[in-house]
């Protein structure tokens, strides 16, 4: 067994559920993977037999059509995990993934987490609430595209990285470029680009490069939440 | 016991994992309602004791904001199932459920869900699965209304109540009004009506009331399918 990789897989959330022995499996079987920055990890319908771990970097999840637009399903960071749902999917990866940056992995294999899954119920019950979150942020990406305008989206997205204080100033680094964050929202770029404008018009708020200088969050809560069916600061 | 209730919770797919003793202790624990049409059943944010499985009528699952535009979260009919995910947050719905028909629901207590599910690792598989599959209905739904236009969301909506054959004529009754049916693909009323009728100016179609005739599926799946990442027949 790696007890480097063993003591790190016992920092993430979703292990801690997990049992000794498993915990122990998950770590002799675990590779490390380096992905250069726009590298495809997986391609949607390709059959399944890892999850990872992202341990550096950022990865895309997305589905594409036949002219290559794309539908960003998440941009995940450090710790998150992503490929686990293929084991109810019959081992096929429902969307494709790619760094959008140079990028680490963990690779552990489905087969492990199916039967820890089918003999641990505390692990079973960690991975439902990590899905059910998952809904739940769903939900909300559907109610924001039919009851919120581009600029409010932006607002909210903004609002989902500042320290979730209710009022006063803040700087807010964007954590990837505008395109990116454009494709999370499903805006075209210029759509994007208006609607950041429209933003500027609405609030005090100034924009240098990926540093975005809020006056008031309070305007941003008042400007963004106004159609929202939630209340800042709301769930993640 | 109530013995009808049990045959009857024995042929849902859920309850078919459940251990005979639960299965019977939420046979005797059932309670059935009536619900009137448009009538709340209980509202977001409200706390959870229970969880439902509609025998008649459809129910909509939606999200409503201050100035009451709704962002619908699913339109659901007989033999499905509701308010589960409850137990994962803190026994709090995040969701209104309302009957959109003269409905019949059985109400099932939530303690008993989430102790199968602490000692059945099969019954926590079935929850899963069942939460995978909405996941990826739900990335289906987030990317129609990104690469998909109004008409084409439409058609695929319409797709998804044929038998799936593809090709040939045939005649689809709508499960609902249409002013639900926009309220459910996120369209207001009116965009429906102009996205409607740009579908049949592409494709040999009538409308008759709630019923639909298409010439031929393979125009329909030509039409709405173009720009999605998926072809038909897709999973449901």
């Amino acid at each position: 067994m790696n007890d480097q990789m063993y003591q790190l897989l016992k920092t993430i959330n979703l292990f801690q559920k997990c049992s000794e022995a498993t915990l122990k499996l998950f770590a002799t079987h675990a590779q490390t993977i380096n992905l250069p920055k726009n590298k495809i990890l997986f391609v949607n319908k390709e059959p399944a037999n890892n999850f990872y771990l992202i341990t550096q970097g950022w990865m895309k999840l997305y589905r594409e059509n036949i002219d290559g637009e794309q539908s960003v399903i998440d941009i995940l960071s450090k710790h998150k995990i992503f490929g686990k749902n293929a084991i109810f999917e019959n081992n096929v990866h429902s969307f494709t993934a790619e760094s959008v940056e140079d990028s680490k992995l963990i690779s552990l294999p489905l087969t492990l987490l199916k039967s820890e899954i089918e003999q641990n119920a505390k692990f079973a019950i960690e991975i439902m609430a990590s899905m059910a979150q998952q809904r739940k942020q769903q939900d909300q990406e559907i109610e924001n595209r039919t009851l919120k305008n581009a600029p409010q989206r932006i607002g909210c997205f903004l609002l989902n990285l500042t320290n979730r204080r209710q009022s006063g100033s803040t700087t807010i680094s964007l954590p990837y470029d505008k395109t990116l964050i454009a494709s999370k929202l499903g805006m075209q770029p210029e759509t994007f680009s208006r609607a950041l404008n429209k933003l500027k018009s609405q609030i005090t708020m100034d924009v240098k490069g990926s540093d975005i200088y809020i006056d008031d969050i309070k305007d941003l809560v008042n400007y963004a939440c106004s159609s929202c069916s939630s209340n800042f600061p709301c769930e993640k």
